[in-house]
């Protein structure tokens, strides 16, 4: 890489480019040959994985277990649920021909799973005693996309998704809450994402859901992204599939089901919340290389230390690295880990070595560069991690609060809408929400769960306002 | 369940039929609707959870990093490396019709990754200093079988697919090698399956590589099975996809590469090398329960025991649970967990309690029931289990060396593969194998790494003795 090409657009000049030229830059992402699909590169991998160990720990410590369903469904399935055929058929993409010839029957490659799920579901339950019945999922899934964005929209991405059945409706939207929970903590905790959890309008919903419920973070250009959903279906899918048990009573019973998930976009949201003009930003609980060690000169007595530095912070639980490519100047590092957004950099050169300290330079901040003592750097590093994680999460939380207004009428609607988002009494119609797309590109993102009473007219048509609190709009991704 | 539904055809009397009932009685797999797919239930995704753990950290700690790659592959790509393609055509799925129109270009399902891989290898390296490139991938892939068999062969299965290249053919081979050595150390220490490993012959090589190695493990029923490979390409890909770098002394140079796989059907593997007519027989470090503890009776007293005994079991670093489906006889849940291959029970009642012990079955062995106390439970069955995994592996190892047997003679030889495996020497013609095929269905496994020198003339043919050694003959799956 030639030092000039590792520059990318300022994000106040052009957002958009900003983003794509850093994803690919950083070598999070390359485009793949087919339309829409993403090779994730071992440092976006990576990510992915700790985001994973995060989420499925928290998935299985919730009494939830892994299990695998088949990527090519029928396309029968797919028909058995009016809303949800209807919702995912511009999305398919479709196997016709396999082992040299025509199928009878077309398969589809999974855009989700709740058919085949719940084609098994019914087949392995029959009493109460099978409920809940608690499954996860981590698997690719396919969604053909006109319009992709690395991470945003592909048409193949990674996820985990949830599929639970249960006796009741308390029990099914327990399950609900309970998997937005898991997804708010671990965007917040994990990520350092400060979103907002709430309820999708009725326009807004899944496919086949009785009610969506979404995390929604907010971007450093002000917009919204969906970063977690979480669906109570309702009967639909036992009506389709015939989920069905025999209660204590004896009686033959629906049950009521949900799926949740949380995919690869999470990275691009990581990296819109956190990313600065330098290039990526990671929370450390998320960095590949929390602490990478940048060796100056050519010598091995500093490589050696380096890695002697390396061994100990690693043993105290940093993941850390040491970049001892010589052939390139320590400038044109420093400038590299800034661009893939290392947290905390430490400079290691013959005079650092004779003071026994290393020169520590945080990814974002004011403290400017500071000498630490190489002897206690161990002792140091984890804390100065956490304080880095929690920054990030109270800037990001400052940025999404100084840009979310109350609006009480159109005109403050549009201003807040331009800049970040608006929140708003609104009158619950489709229509409305329609109008106001059209003429703001402002969405509903959603009604925020412990979001303050509102009541009133809608600030748009003037109706009387609906879901009793205010409502969230922004443009999303 | 009723319990009459929970026996499985004796192994003597029909393998085949034991096996298939075998995995779905036990909860691990179940048939998914598209042909030859499966649908790995949560008591079998556990088990190839626990395999990729083991598998994955040998993976990065011998400096490969994972990544993900595209689905979806164009139809052109896999036409560039010609027997590839040829190897590889019969068993494509192909996606026509994709967003509701029919696409310019056909996409694959991968049925392996090497193309898609090798296109961004070629993207990624440019200097001798970006080798070698050492990447893995996690993930599901696609080959149509006509005669499907659950984890064995399976329209779709999970894999991981390591993808290398190196800057010439020593480095190459290494990497083939260490992979080698990877399977074979998780099969062996991890899975209790004493595999061989060695060379196969040029008939049964991968489509488009130099050399392929492989682990053969054997079942049972006296046959082998393929449960890990290992390519050298040669510069076959890097041909195709122009692979090159340039070399310290700055000429153009094509790579070497390497892929190599291990898959859900090591499910297979266990199920075949430790089962018997009760059931599975899981080795502990696998098991997704190591310790069951059955309550006997209704008492709160005893669960409440139970549960304490299982979390200091967990504390210990025991994988325990509770089986407290007192609506079932203890009768009943002995079998169940015998099914499901449970290496140890713990049997707990009122009359235990009362005496401080709870009765410690293991599921295989002579040692019969005996008392052990609650107090030290936690510090018993770490060593119980130990002794337990060395159990299968050494039972396992004295069964394949019963079954083998070196053939000077086509007698000796039908002998030896009608009940396992024999070793012999052969000429190395494709025509020879093909005859031997024909006339006892057995094929040429491998050429043992470390098997004894061998030469003469061919145990069919009585042309001269190829290899240098003999060659591990038996009928496969």
């Amino acid at each position: 890489m030639r030092r000039d090409d590792r520059g990318v657009t300022p994000q106040s000049e052009d957002f958009s480019a900003w983003y794509n030229e850093l994803v690919t830059k950083a070598q999070l992402v390359e485009r793949g040959p087919a339309k829409g699909t993403m090779v994730i590169r071992p440092y976006g991998y990576r990510l992915w994985e700790l985001l994973q160990a995060e989420l499925d720990r928290r998935i299985k410590d919730t009494g939830h277990e892994n299990a695998y369903f088949p990527l090519l469904i029928p396309e029968s399935y797919l028909e058995r649920e009016a809303q949800h055929v209807e919702g995912f058929s511009p999305e398919l993409a479709v196997v016709t021909h396999a082992g040299g010839k025509e199928l009878d029957e077309p398969l589809i490659v999974r855009p989700t799973s709740e058919t085949i799920v719940g084609e098994m579901m019914s087949r392995w339950i029959s009493s109460h005693r099978d409920l809940p019945l608690l499954l996860n999922q981590w698997s690719n899934v396919v969604r053909w996309e006109l319009r992709p964005r690395m991470f945003l929209r592909t048409t193949e991405f990674l996820w985990q998704e949830g599929h639970t059945a249960h006796a009741d409706e308390a029990g099914a939207m327990a399950e609900t809450m309970l998997a937005l929970d898991l997804y708010t903590e671990v965007a917040r905790d994990v990520a350092a994402l400060p979103v907002v959890p709430g309820e999708k309008t009725p326009g807004e919903r899944f496919a086949g859901a009785e009610r969506t419920f979404t995390i929604e973070g907010m971007m450093r250009d002000g917009k919204a992204l969906q970063a977690g959903t979480s669906h109570y279906m309702g009967t639909n899918f036992a009506d389709a599939f015939q989920i069905q048990y025999t209660s204590q009573a004896g009686r033959l019973e629906r049950c009521h089901t949900t799926s949740w998930g949380m995919t690869t976009r999470m990275i691009g949201a990581i990296v819109m919340t956190h990313g600065d003009d330098k290039g990526l930003v990671l929370p450390p609980r998320l960095a590949p290389y929390q602490v990478v060690i940048v060796t100056i000169g050519r010598g091995e007595e500093v490589r050696a230390a380096a890695r002697e530095l390396a061994d100990r912070l690693r043993a105290a639980g940093v993941r850390a690295h040491v970049d001892e490519r010589e052939h390139l100047s320590p400038g044109y590092r420093f400038h590299d880990w800034e661009l893939r957004g290392a947290p905390v950099r430490l400079e290691l050169g013959p005079r650092d070595l004779e003071s026994g300290t290393a020169v520590m330079a945080l990814r974002l901040g004011e403290e400017g560069k500071r000498p630490i003592p190489l002897e206690s750097a161990d002792k140091i590093l984890p804390g100065v991690l956490d304080g880095f994680q929690a920054y990030l999460l109270r800037r990001a939380t400052e940025f999404r609060e100084a840009r979310t207004r109350a609006a009480d009428t159109w005109q403050e609607f549009t201003g807040a809408v331009a800049a970040g988002w608006a929140a708003a009494t609104h009158c619950g119609s489709a229509a409305c929400e329609d109008d106001i797309k059209a003429e703001t590109a402002a969405t509903p993102r959603c009604v925020p769960l412990d979001g303050p009473p509102g009541s009133g007219a809608c600030v748009r048509c003037g109706q009387p306002a609906a879901y009793g609190r205010r409502v969230l709009f922004g443009r999303a991704y």
